[in-house]
């Protein structure tokens, strides 16, 4: 059974990819990577908006560029979906740490995504350090109560695949405050979710369990989080937090929509998206300006070089990726009600940086479908069709059945800027950014010609 | 016969690599990722030493670092290999230009290394653009002599890998002074050998040809180029050059040797090495600090894990490789003379950026012993043995028909800093320089356990 499924293999490798697809893998490479305006409409998103947060004035600002820059890859149609956002807002923020009998002094930090802040008051209070979920339980209340716990949990470095390690540390940043809440703790201090050799804070979102009272979070860099270890093992310490973040109302916003239509199929759908919003720090260049440029690149690449899809195609700038969802819900509901039929859903929010492969979330029928031609990529450095992974926005459409699939780019410098203020223009690199687009645009290319069944 | 090969090739994937030697894998994985001070020694260097041209004061600091550090690795002999280097000092430089009726500008530049300079003098010459050294023929004798040829060859940024561009492009830096001399041209301006979409010259070794005239050589920004280009297809530009580069008397130099002595076969040799010397601009960060720390940290992995090589391992720090390859030669003369027995040579002077593969320049029965392990290598990222690399430093050995290996990461930023300014540490990410040193020990532990015949 295993040889026969070998024998298999082997044939499907043997038989030559038609050599009209491998022509125009090159053409599209040879587009992008001479005439792609991705580079410069990522400077113009990154230097003109700077970073977005769902329901700010720079999101607005956002919709508006992205219907522009979406209208000049030749679409033939370009809409706005509205969505209705939640709007958080950081404020004033600041703390200072006290080690034994030293003085308080201000460290860098920032407030998690979604925290409640300090009612307007600077709270003191010593700090409690634990290394896991589990530590915490072997901690009597007494130690907790009206305390800071410090989850003091390390970005596991040894994981090869960056992603691994951050699946592995986020449920500190995710449910540590509602965790260390329950047990009557006054605030929570984490250390980032970061693979730097730094003193840089990650923010990123945390998800309050509603039964609990919300507790102020807040991240530290590593460097800090390295004294405060230090200190702690040797003295006690104490924090003076004050935060003025809070939720506002939901705000109107929007997905930006452009799409090509099949000329044979133009039911079937092929939708390629990054999210438009960011973070409130940085220029959320990587995360995911990146993956909005190289969406709208498609539709660029294939109006270039008159290249008419067989099957439509879409590109989406979601909202609202980062605290809510609430576009990529919106764009599934949708498609939902208008029962249209989407034969692949495809994400780009991993950081613009070389591509390496094509995560598949779909039937094991259709990975290899797609599998069939992975030697056509070879060439272009994308060679792993591996992993499960597909993204955050396009998951609504996968509980619709919708097959899912992700560009995963080189993991390595990712959760360095991720959620910083290091996420800027300048860490993406063109060359890598056109690269990502060239895959996206060759699988598109494969998938609207030959279909996916 | 090609389908009786397809079989072996079935057999050799299908059957499982040794459990022991994936294990090992790990533990050099987990202990480099989690435990390597190669980034730490790599910021010494850089930000202490700083860059380090042959022959310079900073090179002889560097050596002095490079016998402390190796010393530390655990190596059973460290020693120093004496080598006559060149020493090449660019001194003050200047160039402006002046584009029909408008004022000279100062521009930004570098001279390309080895070049002379204008004898303490402003030169000012008409500037005659050329595409290629096609056009370069196709022009009459008049329309150059006493001019400054201005070599406008474009880095080809439609090559996925960018060594392949490099290749194409740096005949116009290392032959174009020379070939424009022959012409009568009284000085060049080449467009940097550079990917980066921005102003950062690049400097690099131009090779004179011994009966032609020794000219004056710079290199410009992108940017400068496509001004200088755009104003030469509408009006005449002129330069005014002043530079004072020139080549001094030779200097007493180094390579930086580290030994771990094999337990069962000490007389064969395995050396990996990467370049101590680096350009006389930025850090040497990538080229190749990296390369240095990570030919270190093999041998600090091997003493870390307590495993002892079957052959002899020698980590190399070459000095001048990039403005003689007097280091390589001398090493490769010494083993000739110690009738030593290499029986593999590695080099990693390709950038500290992710590893994606191992270039293999040696016979085919050979380049098949180590691609059978290559499954091993793939959870590390390493999926490409199929280039023909070695590298410059051990290429002497190799006309003694020594096999020779190369670490290749990514390089899609490599030419963005390359010779510039901006080759500093903080290029340099701790976890992609980190693989690098991961896959190099893996490559080095395999054919010090199985040998390669």
């Amino acid at each position: 059974m295993k040889i026969c499924r070998l024998i298999i293999l082997l044939l499907i490798i043997a038989v030559p990819a038609k050599a009209q697809d491998s022509l125009i893998f090159r053409r599209i490479s040879d587009e992008i990577m001479l005439r792609s305006n991705c580079y410069e409409n990522l400077r113009t998103l990154c230097k003109t908006i700077k970073n977005r947060i769902s329901g700010s004035v720079q999101a607005e600002k956002a919709v508006i560029w992205g219907q522009k820059a979406m209208a000049q890859t030749g679409a033939d149609r370009v809409w706005l979906q509205p969505v209705d956002v939640p709007h958080w807002v950081r404020g004033y923020e600041n703390l200072k740490l006290r080690y034994g009998n030293g003085k308080f002094k201000t460290v860098k930090m920032l407030s998690l995504g979604n925290s409640v802040g300090t009612d307007g008051q600077v709270w003191e209070a010593e700090i409690v350090m634990v290394h896991s979920f589990d530590e915490l339980k072997q901690l009597p209340d007494e130690q907790i109560k009206g305390k800071i716990v410090f989850f003091n949990y390390r970005f596991r470095q040894d994981f090869v695949n960056t992603f691994q390690g951050y699946g592995d540390a986020v449920k500190y940043r995710s449910n540590g405050p509602s965790i260390a809440a329950r047990r009557g703790a006054r605030a929570v201090i984490i250390r980032s979710i970061s693979t730097g050799v730094d003193d840089v804070p990650h923010t990123g979102a945390l998800h309050y369990i509603d039964t609990i009272k919300a507790i102020p979070a807040v991240a530290v860099g590593n460097y800090t989080a390295d004294t405060l270890e230090n200190a702690l093992s040797k003295m006690k310490a104490y924090a003076q937090l004050e935060t003025h973040c809070k939720m506002m109302e939901n705000v109107r916003s929007y997905n930006v929509i452009g799409e090509i239509k099949g000329t044979e199929h133009p039911e079937r759908i092929i939708v390629i998206g990054g999210h438009l919003d960011s973070w409130d720090v940085g220029e959320g260049a990587n995360d995911d300006g990146s993956g909005c440029v190289q969406s709208m690149e498609v539709l660029r690449t294939f109006t270039a070089l008159g290249i008419k899809p067989k099957c439509t195609i879409r590109a989406v700038l979601f909202m609202n990726e980062e605290n809510g969802l609430k576009g990529g819900i919106a764009y599934a509901d949708s498609a939902k009600k208008a029962n249209e039929h989407h034969i692949l859903a495809i994400e780009t929010d991993a950081g613009g940086f070389t591509p390496r492969g094509i995560g598949l979330e779909m039937s094991d029928e259709r990975k290899e479908q797609i599998r069939y031609f992975r030697k056509l990529f070879f060439p272009y450095g994308v060679y792993d069709f591996e992993h499960e992974e597909g993204g955050s926005d396009i998951s609504p459409l996968k509980k619709q059945g919708v097959p899912m699939a992700g560009l995963l780019p080189d993991s390595q410098r990712y959760f360095e800027i991720h959620h910083t203020n290091n996420d800027v223009f300048e860490n993406v690199n063109h060359r890598e950014l056109k690269l990502g687009a060239v895959a996206l645009t060759q699988l598109v290319y494969l998938v609207s010609y030959y279909g996916l069944k």
